[in-house]
């Protein structure tokens, strides 16, 4: 059993963007922070819905059709599987993410901002 | 699609304790808030892990044979399926728990305080 996890101290020990990390899990979901900064790319997860939860900063997730939903500190969005989406962050923010633990972070559209969640 | 949530909002729209509120669905699962004091119930669930974060205060995990995890705010906590356990809180404190939709929030043990989750 893994043990408590501090998101402040996790999030201490990384500074790159759009890098997932993976702090726990949670049935067959991973727990992910990540420290976003700029616009990622649009995307979607045909098999999974997609947990934001902002902790530090502010996140505008873009979506598809829709209209663009703003996040602070403290502010959680579900993005349901198969809705195309893009966080965009103006300055640095830190999010915590739940999906599937198979899920690619780029989902559908690949790309130079692909990457693997490495465990911390 | 539902809306954001903030999460200080829904926490200011109810005060009793160990009654969960419903505040998004992430695939089968419900995102729960509740507000927690004293000793809550020895109980399991067999079917699916128990994540707890802190929002606000200090909570205990109490864990059959195993030592106890102390929760501050920021911190959270996976309880594996079939671990018996139970949360204590000497003073008021805020937490969100994501647990599978049909889970029953005493688990096996029922009780008093079992509860359905209600949704704001």
């Amino acid at each position: 059993m893994s043990g408590k996890v501090n998101l402040a101290a996790k999030l201490a020990t990384f500074d790159d963007r759009w890098k997932p990390r993976i702090v726990a899990d949670y049935n067959d979901n991973k727990i992910v922070l990540v420290k976003v900064e700029g616009e990622f790319v649009w995307h979607s997860h045909d098999d999974t819905d997609d947990l934001f939860l902002v902790l530090d900063g502010h996140v505008t997730i873009e979506l598809e059709g829709r209209d663009d939903v703003e996040l602070g500190p403290g502010e959680l969005f579900v993005v349901p599987r198969g809705v195309r989406h893009r966080p965009v962050a103006a300055e640095e923010a830190h999010v915590l993410l739940i999906e599937k633990r198979d899920t690619v972070n780029t989902g559908d559209a690949g790309g130079e901002l692909t990457a693997e969640a490495r465990r911390i």
